[in-house]
Order: C-alpha cells, then structure tokens, then sequence
C-alpha cells in the first residue's frame, strides 16, 4: 500500500525481505518482480528518478517512441500497486547492517519531516543518479529545454541530433575528452562551451580545430528559444550562437550517500556487481544507473528483474519447500 | 524495409552492419537501438518467438500486466520499421566466418522456398527456445490452453499458480528434483505426471511423498476444460484429475543448429557470454533465452540494448571521429 505519515506505523515493527531505495525503472522493475514471487517489499523513493525528465523515451522496446519518462513510471507504480507492494515517499538518510537485517533511516516529509525506521533482510540500491545542467542564474531557463531538444544522454538522443547544428555543454576538458569525438558519429556540427568554468589545453585546442568543432569559453546567459525547443544561446557578452538541439555533459550527482558507512567497492561512483546485480556485500544488489553499466532504462528494468529474482531464490532456499499438509497422510 | 523474395535483391550484395538472427524480444530491442545508432541491421525471423505465445506478460514494466507478448512483438516491429530497419521473414541454415564478414545462408518461404546469403560485419544471435509441450496425439488440446493456465515458466507465472491445484508435467526426474520444489513456493497442491515417459526412482518417490505431492504415471489422453481455461486431465484409463493449473517443464528446443560450425563456448545448450553478451567469438552477441542467464522478457529486451550499444563502439572507434568540414578553414 501507499504508505505516508499517518499509516506508516503499520509497518514500522515490520521486517521486509527487501527494500528498495529509489521508485525509478529499476526499482520499480525489482518491486514487481518481487511482489510477484509472493517477498514484501517496499519501495522508498525521493521522486525525480532521472528517466522522469525524458519527454520521449525513443528506444523501449513495447512502447510507442514518444511515451515519456513519466508515463513508463506512472504505469510501473500502478502494476506495483496492484500487487500490493508498499512504497514511500522519502529520503533515505542511512543504512546500517546490524546482525544480518538492515536498518533503514528514513526521513518523511519535507516540512515537520519525520524520522523513522525500516527494516529488511536484502536490499536493493536503485536510486540511481541526476545530471549537473548548466549552473545559469535563472534554472528554470535551463528546464524549459532540458530533456526536450537539450539533451543529457547521448546513447539515448544521439539519433535526434543526428546532422544538426549542436552544442556541446561540457564540465570539464575530461568530458570533451570522452565524448565530443563519439558525438561526431552523430553530428560533427559541434560547437563547444565551457562556460567559463575551466581553462582547456594547448594540445584539445589544436585538436578541436584540426576536426573544425567551434570552442567557446564566454559564459552563456541563457538559453534561446520557444515552446521547449531551443534554438540558441545568448552569450554574456550579447552575442547569440544559433543551435538546432544540445547535449550537456557536466557530470552527475550519485544518490549514495545513505551507503557510506557499508563501504562498498566501487568504481567511479558506481558500484561494481557481478551479473545477477550483488556488490561487494552479500545482501545488497545494485540496479541501474548507480551501477557500472549501460544507463539506460530498457536495462534497468531487466536488472531489476535479475536482482529480484536472485533474492527470490536465495530467502527461497533458506526457507525449504512447502508440504500440501492436507494430502500427507497422518502417521500410523 | 520490409524484404521479401520479390525485393530482397536490393539487399544482397550490401554488407550489413549487424545482422540478427531472431525477431523476439530481444531481436526486436537490439534492432531498434542498431538504427538508432545509424548502423545498418537487418533481423531475420523465423515467427513464432517464444513471447508470442504468452497471453499476459504480467511483469513487463512499462506496460499493463494483461499485455500479450504478441502485442509487444508487433509495437517492437512497427518500432524497428520507423527506423527504417530490414527485416525478413526466414530461417537461417548456417552461418560462416569468412575473413572478418559473416556469410549468413537463408532459407525464405515455406514452399518453393528460395537459397539466399547476406553478409554482415556482426552478428547478434537472439533466436532463443522453445519449450517442448506435452507430446499429446491432439496437439491442439494442448495449444488451446498452453500461454494461458498451462505455463511453462515459473518465475514469470508463478503467482498465478499461488495456492491453486497445479499439474507439474515432467519430461525427466531431473526436472521434477530442479522444479517442483521451487514450485512449492507458489503452492504446494502438487500433483506430477509423468505421462509414462521415464521411470522414478524410489528415492524420488519417497521424498515425494513425504511432501504430499503425488504422482500420477499414467500418460494423458487429453486436457479438459473451455474458453482456454484447464480444468484437468483424462488419463488414458478414462479417470480424470482436476486441475487448476499446470506448468510445463519438459526441455526446449535451443535454436541454434545454423552456429554448429563455429564452435562457440555453450553451457547446456546456452551460450555463455560476458556482461555486455559477448560470446567466444568477438563479433557474435548472444542475448535472450539462447545466452546462460534469466529467460525473460524484460531481461532479453536489457541484453538488446547492451549488446547494440557495444557493437556500435567498435564500429564507431574503427571509424573514427567526423570532421565538421564546412567549418575547416581551407590550408593558407
């Protein structure tokens, strides 16, 4: 059931096979998965999961190419609903692992926020990660764009940019490093911006212009444009570059924090699992985004199947088949 | 475009990116990331993905748990054809290595059927299995309820079965010792037929009814039920078991008799391949139920897009990045 600040002493004395942290299309992938195998499961989510901000998920399979991110999430509460799983709005604050059972700190509400504790035997890290946008004065200038022709995922929009006029919103020189030259595949009609937020190299300068990508290092002032479609960028100086679509690559906040204390192996910022989602703690499967991996949403939903259905077969194993009682017969 | 033998001469002497063997889930999922890459693909489909034979998908996230997986596969295909994709309707015989291209023989159409090669740098394999039914003398007795309350997967239909009077249909002892216990999770009203197709130990026997599952070994004469809902079977003594349920588990056919000369690492009859599908070869990705793994749909679709995307690296880094030749400056 939808848990919220009156009900949720119900299930405060309630030990959980699984939590899931994050209601996005991994957790909530993971959430049928394991409502079905007949587990109790909760999901806790903070809201925003990242495929929430695309306007058109484009690439999965069984879904008409405009659906957006939040109508693939609207539909995934629903079935999860339907099988009767918990979910939560909140922010986890902590996980600790005390005698094999996790101990989950949640924080409910944002105003008169409310501390409170959940408890399980596994758990599922689904909640993912949010991309740096460009740091503009007025962000909802950066909004209006974001997800609809500005992108954040080349994988998943390079076939949208495909020949256009682009710019490239980078964070660093490391990311016009890695991606500026595998986003020619789609458009080499790049222009470059720093923004002003770090110096770019002798030897990337000479490179950028030996393949003809424009760089610009004046800080943008906003963002040009209508309905969602952005058709440029006025620099702060007033000058105005004309763009047909854009991909921002400043990096990504990692929803992690909570794990801190359980010292996890990681790589980067994401953690390293084997097939089946286990990290480096037996009970704790990553999904998604937060893992090494593809980021893609069409794969967070199988990793949420193949974690889920792992934890099935081990609480399965722990607990021994069933006898039909009523066909045994009594002793002799 | 759609090939068929009037057009397919267009397309015989092109040298395909990738070509994929299989029009399932994850046939479908890998296809329409490939032409969203820009990468020329052609899938090749012999009918009757074994997702074409489910009624509801229940746990596909995205969309609603009463989905067809026929309704999947036609949405895949409309999808892969709004990317201008090529698909055939046909059986691939055999595939050969020859110099770094991929000769990929054809069989098309049925009768009067017509021998045709196509060549492809990659290849994906994603034809999958398909499950062997109850070798009954009316077949269609059997299709009229299988995908409905006569399963053949677990983990997908499991909840389906919970507490209900279920008929276990075995093909070996092994697959009542690796099954009916899990079974038992979903319900224990088990009742085992073993249609007179193997011998039980007295081992099995007796561990079988210390669990109070029976077993029957009379073989089957028929299903009994109406509008594709079992209601039990009719031995060929006349005596009739009720049913609520049945899961079939008798082995599958793996389709994969065209790889036999390329000697690709398998365990069992799977492919074995490393995290993003890659098999022994380096240019062939197994994906779906034909790799070592979860057989389901969701998990095909995940295996699609992952092994799309690392075909699209190697053929993206042989490449090499794209100039932005209007913006060069002419040499002084």
């Amino acid at each position: 059931m939808k848990l919220n600040r009156t009900n949720l002493e119900q299930r405060l004395d309630h030990l959980y096979d699984v939590i899931v942290v994050g209601g996005g299309a991994g957790g909530l992938s993971a959430g049928i998965y394991l409502q079905r195998f007949r587990l109790s499961s909760l999901i806790i989510d903070k809201g925003k999961a990242r495929s929430s901000w695309m306007q058109s998920l484009h690439n999965y399979l069984g879904l008409p190419p405009d659906t957006s991110g939040r109508k693939l999430l609207q539909q995934g509460k629903k079935h999860y609903d339907s099988l009767a799983g918990d979910f939560l709005d909140g922010y986890v604050e902590e996980v600790t692992d005390a005698e094999n059972i996790f101990e989950i700190q949640v924080k409910v509400g944002r105003q008169n926020s409310r501390n409170v504790k959940f408890y399980s035997k596994y758990l599922i890290v689904a909640s993912g990660i949010i991309d740096h946008l460009l740091p503009l004065e007025d962000m909802q200038n950066v909004y209006d764009y974001a997800g609809y022709n500005l992108h954040v995922c080349m994988v998943c929009d390079g076939y949208e940019m495909t020949d256009k006029l682009c710019g490239f919103f980078a964070g660093s020189e490391a990311s016009i490093e890695e991606m500026v030259f595998n986003l020619s595949w789609f458009t080499p009609k790049i222009t470059i911006f720093t923004h002003g937020l770090f110096e770019v190299s002798g030897q990337m300068r000479s490179q950028l212009q030996e393949y003809g990508y424009r760089l610009v290092e004046t800080p943008i002032q906003k963002f040009l444009g209508e309905n969602h479609q952005m058709t440029g960028v006025e620099l702060v100086n007033g000058s105005v570059i004309e763009l047909e679509t854009g991909l921002i690559s400043m990096g990504a906040r990692y929803h992690n924090t909570y794990l801190q204390e359980l010292s996890l192996e990681m790589k980067g910022g994401n953690l390293v699992t084997d097939k089946l989602g286990r990290t480096s703690h037996p009970r704790i499967f990553a999904i998604g985004d937060l893992k090494v991996g593809l980021n893609q949403v069409v794969v967070a939903a199988g990793d949420g199947a193949l974690a889920a259905t792992q934890i099935w077969r081990e609480i399965r194993k722990d607990i021994g088949p069933r006898k039909w009682l009523m066909n045994l017969k009594l002793p002799t």
